[in-house]
């Protein structure tokens, strides 16, 4: 048997994994902004009645899993594994919620990238034979990766306008080998990429490249073109990272097809003093599990390519005074 | 086709991957302990040559990924896809060593059980049609680690008897489609089981449960005993964890036949003063990479189970006053 595989990062199914059901919960901001009517649930405030943002995170991740096993309408012992991650250190929110569903869990971490690694690495085990349907969740919020990444959150410390808004939320998908709804069909795992961007408020400028790369290598591997996709989305760049994505693709002669946008810059509008946009595992969890799955189920988008985008550094990275590498991993959906 | 599973948790590989090769690289004190002769690499200080510890850690990954490549004769660009993680926050020790490697990366989560993990997915990646030679690697440092989730290193705090030593280490594997060498026969993806231990110096009492009920479900889910294996070793228990989960297991009436040990019980002697033992993701890898490899290789062992264990916590869930929920996932391993 040949590999399911084209050119060097993108792996292909033969038996394309079902997207069942999704699920997107947020917070109140993310609420208001212009894609407020597309999530399943919003909360009123940060806490939702738990004692720390920490564990707010992670039973917004509980929410949301348990929302698309709902959705879906199978019983969760018919879930072979679960498979999340988040921004947390170590992971908490995930390995918390993963304590509660009580099923074969498996940990990942891809930062903000996390949901469209998770989707790819769920397709292999469905397509590999292993599984028949995988749970799959990510989440951020606010006020956790505030304190945790920049400075206390008490502290009202002035944004950058290139820093962007951690998305407070969770989202989740549940895949199935069979059934109905949008498939996956292919997905490009990328490389970690660094061009020595060393301001952790400017997170696009760090990811943008290693995203135009992750990009560049799905069009290149399997020999197609943006117009072959009627939406193309990458996960977090913001205005900044986007415009330099853009930018870089441009000049290597790519043509990105009528629509290159970011869940990022879509989450937000620019009456909700968010800087340079959206951002966090959430931000492209939730606007996929929202507004792209709805239009992918309507079938107003037919084909859509998401490219989660990630920044590896950590706080102690960063105070070492090491550059943020940033890494893309793409997943292309068909309604 | 039908699933490649059987029971629960456990996925079965049609054509198990072969370890074409493996590489250990420790710290001093790993290499006085009484498996010395059995790494491939041993450092002579804590830093080697690097500013940070933190840099220290993520360099001794790539020596032992690098060290992978070299064993197996392979060059790197007929690698597909490089697995690995660690305990720093936000697993940047693999982010660097992954920018520098410049494979398709995916990062795992799994605190001290990485290893494990990682060649349960790097297996099915295999068997499952997506690549020919994936590249699997994790380390640990007992300085990073000692200072991230304990106290500043500096302080010289006194430890208590529970508490395990970090093992300074990193630890690859290469596995590959084709070719010689032991194989993976099948993996156990764990659950993860908190009985609420909340002392952050007793991570073998907290992860105990979980390796308990991995074996259990390992045993289960295929129908075989301890009697089916060799060598059965827990990823990082110690001498605390090791004889909890032994005394769960008889408890169950369960039969862990001749050889039950821990990879943090062999790695040091009781006169390195490291009270209950090793851990870390070195811990269960480099045993593994080096003493369990070349037994595997030399046919003295022919049925091998590793079970790596993690603790899931974080430094800030553990002041928040959370308990320790832990996890256990097991490889089986044939000569």
């Amino acid at each position: 048997m040949g590999l399911k595989r084209a050119g060097n990062q993108t792996v292909l199914f033969d038996n394309p994994p079902v997207i069942l059901s999704s699920y997107a919960v947020v917070g109140p901001k993310e609420g208001k902004g212009p894609l407020g009517k597309t999530f399943n649930s919003i909360w009123q405030d940060q806490l939702n009645g738990e004692k720390t943002w920490e564990l707010a995170e992670s039973k917004m991740l509980q929410e949301a899993l348990q929302g698309s096993i709902s959705q879906a309408g199978i019983g969760k012992e018919q879930i072979d594994f679960m498979l999340a991650g988040d921004l947390l250190n170590q992971i908490v929110s995930s390995n918390f919620a993963a304590r509660l569903m009580a099923l074969p869990f498996i940990g990942v971490y891809g930062a903000c990238s996390t949901m469209a690694l998770s989707l790819a690495l769920g397709s292999m085990m469905i397509d590999g034979g292993f599984a028949e349907h995988v749970l799959v969740g990510v989440s951020s919020h606010h006020d956790t990766a505030e304190r945790q990444f920049r400075a206390p959150t008490e502290q009202g410390t002035q944004r950058a306008m290139s820093a962007q808004w951690t998305v407070t939320g969770a989202g989740s998908v549940l895949l199935g080998k069979k059934g109905a709804g949008p498939k996956i069909t292919s997905a490009t795992i990328g490389r970690v990429i660094d061009y020595g961007e060393t301001d952790a408020s400017n997170m696009g400028s760090a990811m943008a490249p290693a995203v135009a790369d992750t990009i560049l290598n799905h069009f290149h591997d399997l020999q197609c073109t943006g117009q072959d996709y009627d939406h193309i989305a990458s996960g977090d760049l913001g205005t900044v990272g986007l415009a330099l994505a853009s930018e870089v693709l441009k000049q290597s002669g790519v043509d990105t097809g009528t629509e290159f946008t970011d869940c990022g810059v879509r989450i937000f509008d620019s009456t909700q003093d968010v800087h340079a946009g959206g951002s966090g595992c959430a931000c492209s969890a939730v606007v996929f599990a929202g507004d792209l799955m709805q239009k992918l189920r309507a079938r107003a988008l037919k084909r859509v390519l998401l490219i989660g985008s990630g920044a590896l550094h950590s706080p102690t990275s960063a105070l070492q005074g090491e550059s943020i590498p940033g890494i893309g991993h793409a997943v292309a959906i068909e309604a």
